[in-house]
């Protein structure tokens, strides 16, 4: 098994351009939380434009949240009328700014073991008993992690409207539909029980057809987080973070709080330039 | 393929004893359901024996319920007091006195609806996909039970105490634990989800131990429901059937219905005579 | 507590005309399971008509089965084509023709064992603590199961589309959304988690609007079993038992067992004549 | 409602002694993670002693690892052997070192998002329907965690062995029975599901009878975490925290990562000195 990453395979030289639109009828004082923007971590962001306005105007309040690690969180308060939330960035990785946000040894092993735990939806302690006797538990994770991307390439079906989201990654496992997100459940469940941390990532995916936000999954693996998308739907080396957690409940792009707002409008937008790569199934991927 | 039985391979010549007893701490007037006599498609019945008494005098009253095919349902209402019942038979399988109770043309295209349709432990909607993947469900049926019970036996360990009485068949695949109730419901679910109608069996089991009630399943192959048992615990050949239902919540040996009865005691006695049979696993079994 | 119906209240001198038009483009030879005759203790039936069609020709093969209350199952294998079934009927049920197709006491007896068991979609015994916490358990049921229909009708809102298929009652209860079905199956698992007996009807219900199949819940009470319709989207005087079951699992109007057919089309049709009643929800209705 | 508490309500002028003992038969070289240590910002901690022995010497490696709010985790890896942890510390209230702990104001809100999403035993999103319509959703939050806190006491059975380490808070809800672990949950996604962020505790608590570790919640409620514990087993006022976090997920005081260990002895002792307090229940408790 050599499916180590070429030096700079990491996206190295591309240019992605990343937007997200939104509109939302608010019809009672609303508090929105959206989390759009690319993670400081995807690399060199220019010409970054993100704007909030009910009727055209500011809105109640805003505020942008950071995380430690480089990801952005906007809290918006509303009052009733159209609420747009729009974002538009470009992304250069070769200067590789994703270094900075790395975190340090003790957040590393934190990470570890945050992301070992079982999640809302990946019960990854419930199904200890079947990961191990399909995918085994031995200290050589490479060729694991590999084999469960590829038995949930082969084994579910990628169904729009086949999974509702309250479906956990045991739903994906035994109805053997979903979408990309149910993708990334089940990559994330099945590796945590097999003793595999992993993590969800939200991402902008250049390539996607029809165009929206994606979902892929990242496990530890040779001291770093590799990410796989068992959907193969793009490349992984032009995706961009947006955010990092446990599973979805971690990374809506959008969560009404509290009051009514309704998603009337949704556009996405991921371009890689100068020209789209290819996915090199075999290579291993390290998402900044 | 060629797993059909001998002629007479259906327990001819045997002859099984069984017993059961159970005393009851019963604090508030309670009605109790007993499930524990032989189903008299099991053989010719002899020295059948059953006994239900309250501080050793009669209960409030004693209700015996049989249905059609053979199989019998105490109903008990006793006052506060030691409740006791206590069950013993001698079967003799040669007479294939079976035969009798075997339900009609229709009756048994009617069973092949009803045990093909999801239930409680069973619920093999929702796991079609994950059947259908790894077993098929092409016409020819008895290899994939074959494959199921192969897998079952391959995949669940046999752990007392590792589920509860609320777990289903999707427990059992994840957890990869459970008891014969378990790898029952396990068999039912896949073979229902593939397409099988398959249908649970409690039985007494002479050469289980430690002894107790037994659980197996039965597929529809060939015409014929045949027994399959994935714990591999005790020879098929001399299982004596109880009751036959959906799953387990039709077959409960004892069900308290109302009021406060704490099961104290509970002894189960099977013994094949004049020796116990060795189990050919590549036969096919029908009980009776 | 006085919610006895006055004489007659059954439905008596009401006609109802019923029909169902369904349509599948079978692709794979298939076999399809169909529930949609009205069940014979409905009322006195004339001029009823069920005809079955691949591309206008007779299908492969047509089986009808019928049980021992009277209830009509329909067994159609069909090669690949346009497969039409076409159900209709007029029911008077001023003669009582449902009395014939009562059970005997044995058979009440066994039903109210049988329904009071967990199903596929009222798993009764694990919310147990809930119900009875909520609604108590004590002898008189009346009540209890009034209030059971009335908590429901309070607290679950019927959203078209807010469930799925394999939704069991206890998302419903804790989601607080469902349908027809969801509510039915809510209704019979707080039954029977407080000791009722309580099980699922398939119906016709005429004055139903959009017009569709509707089910609602029988529980058995005095002697007898009475239906409670939460939705209250229709008078339950003149609904049209079709099929009578644990769940959902056992009544649907069309089950594709093998191969390949999708439902193209499907209009159910359900008239009161000469009028529609109104339902009085204090009124206790026993459907034929 | 006046549910503020008197100045100095936290636990001031309290001293509590703590200690933790457990040992483990490693057959297999192994990781465990350990959670005993009490956090920093319980108190002024004295007396301090952590001790970690394989067969009486150095285990293979020990990690300490602390996180922003002073929280300590130990990662022990053992070859096989006895392996013993050993723990005690004196916690004194009074100098309020708790302060120097708290998030700043970022931290808190970014906090108050992460406590709001569903997790693995406390999927909120999935009880918002029940929740919603039994204690309202309003923006007046005090009252309503009360009336979950009144709720939990009501009508959850505090039986131990009534759950298993996979239930979640909707098994509690519906069974109506668990322990610390699953009223703590109950408590979490409730008041999730409502509006209100919400966390789980693990703490050690003086008063606890069988003494052991203990769980609580924490509710988001007039700008501070408040804690309640809807067990009623122990005076909130004494609770010395260990962890802090979403659900049991997040605090384990043992987790086996890898290898083979088998707890064989755990021993919690948790004295207030100079006298146990009694427990306020109208009063808000802050926890250190």
């Amino acid at each position: 098994m050599s499916n180590f990453e070429a030096p700079g395979a990491t996206n190295s030289g591309a240019t992605r351009v990343v937007a997200c639109d939104m509109a939302f009828r608010v019809s009672e004082p609303t508090e929105v939380v959206v989390q759009v923007v690319a993670s400081k971590s995807a690399g060199d962001i220019d010409d970054s434009r993100f704007e909030v306005l009910t009727d055209g105007g500011a809105p109640s309040s805003l505020v942008e949240l950071s995380t430690s690690v480089g990801e952005t969180m906007h809290i918006i308060r509303s009052d009733p009328g159209r609420l747009t939330v729009s974002y538009r960035a470009r992304i250069r990785s070769g200067a590789r700014g994703s270094q900075d946000r790395q975190p340090d040894e003790s957040g590393v092993a934190l990470d570890r073991q945050v992301y070992l735990r079982p999640s809302r939806y990946c019960p990854s302690d419930h199904l200890i008993g079947f990961a191990v006797a399909e995918f085994g538990a031995g200290p050589e994770v490479g060729p694991r992690i590999a084999a469960i991307d590829e038995w949930i390439q082969q084994r579910v079906g990628y169904v729009p409207g086949s999974s509702t989201v309250h479906d956990s990654a045991e739903d994906t496992l035994l109805t053997g539909m979903g979408t990309c997100r149910d993708f990334a459940h089940l990559g994330i469940a099945l590796c945590r029980a097999t003793g595999v941390p992993a993590r969800f990532a939200a991402v902008y995916a250049p390539g996607l057809s029809p165009m929206d936000f994606h979902a892929v999954f990242e496990a530890f693996q040779d001291g770093r987080w590799c990410v796989y998308d068992p959907t193969g739907l793009a490349p992984r080396s032009s995706l961009v973070r947006i955010v990092t957690g446990r599973d979805a409940a971690d990374s809506a792009f959008a969560a009404v709080i509290s009051g009514i707002a309704d998603l009337e409008h949704l556009e996405v937008t991921a371009i890689a330039e100068p020209v789209l790569p290819t996915d090199e199934p075999s290579q291993t991927v390290v998402l900044g």
